[in-house]
């Protein structure tokens, strides 16, 4: 029997209604990662992508990007670097700001984080609105690394993030997509 | 050259004084993930440790847990379940409180994460006071876990978090420790 990867995770997320509000449907990756056979495959299709792409780092965001960032940083023999929300690193930081539905927020990291150059791969666990992950895209520009692509697990089309970073010139990847209409 | 891996994780531990508050030396593991090396050494320490334990699943506790956590579940072939702060899970949820110095704070599972009876290795980066590390422990074990181990990169042994867990039964084990006296 063959097994689509991509299929065989969006199989295993688990929709949520009316979280975190009424009419929003959250999309839960933990039923993903609590079976081994489903969490090595997601690692997996993240390896297979990035394995001859040459890249010096991974940037996985706070803080389900830490999840699978760090599996696929280690797999790929590449050191791991977090992007985190303002005030969490105890060491020099540069911080970048994004406006939330309410209000504002902010992503920081170690200005040494990365030396100029680098080739980095920015990776979280979903792109809604995408205001984090293009955030998390300058920061890394703005420290001088190259961002060679922002992957994530979940694309939510609807809400048009992967596209504002698209048109903004970084390439984006996801496992798999859910619509607004989707159960 | 022979290395001992514990040392060499704790030469690349980055100390910052007076962070997050004047008197307080904050012990940043951010340069041991960056380095592919000593991040590779320090995932190998826990492997080697846990290979033949016959563990079920992987808990990390939120956010640096989730670091080291997932990585250990990948190469173990267990599966990872998240210990969050409180109000970031979407489905059922277990809480239990702690006391921090100023206030109170909680984390949170969700109920399915866990079976009965299943041997559970709780992860962290950090045992500092122990009120996080023996609060997850506690809501594991209210859901039906086995805690096999509460394992940490790092051990504060002045504020004796660690020695209050295995008081409470829960072994420790943590790779390196420092004390306040330590530059």
């Amino acid at each position: 029997m063959h097994i689509d990867p991509a299929v065989y995770v969006r199989k295993a997320i688990r929709s949520v209604p009316d979280w975190p509000k009424p009419g929003v449907t959250f999309r839960d990756i933990t039923p993903v990662l609590q079976d081994p056979r489903t969490f090595r495959v997601l690692i997996d299709l993240f390896v297979y992508r990035y394995m001859r792409q040459r890249l010096d780092l991974v940037a996985g965001v706070d803080a389900r990007g830490f999840i699978v960032g760090s599996v696929l940083a280690y797999e790929l023999n590449l050191g791991f670097v977090p992007v985190r929300k303002k005030g969490k690193l105890p060491y020099r930081t540069l911080a970048e700001d994004y406006t939330l539905e309410y209000g504002n927020a902010a992503v920081e990291m170690h200005t040494d984080a990365v030396r100029p150059g680098q080739r980095v791969l920015l990776i979280d666990d979903l792109v809604a609105t995408g205001g984090t992950m293009l955030a998390a895209s300058k920061l890394l520009q703005r420290l001088g690394a190259n961002v060679h692509e922002a992957a994530a697990i979940i694309e939510l089309p609807d809400l048009g993030g992967a596209q504002a970073m698209r048109d903004s010139g970084i390439p984006v990847y996801s496992v798999c997509s859910f619509s607004n209409s989707d159960p």
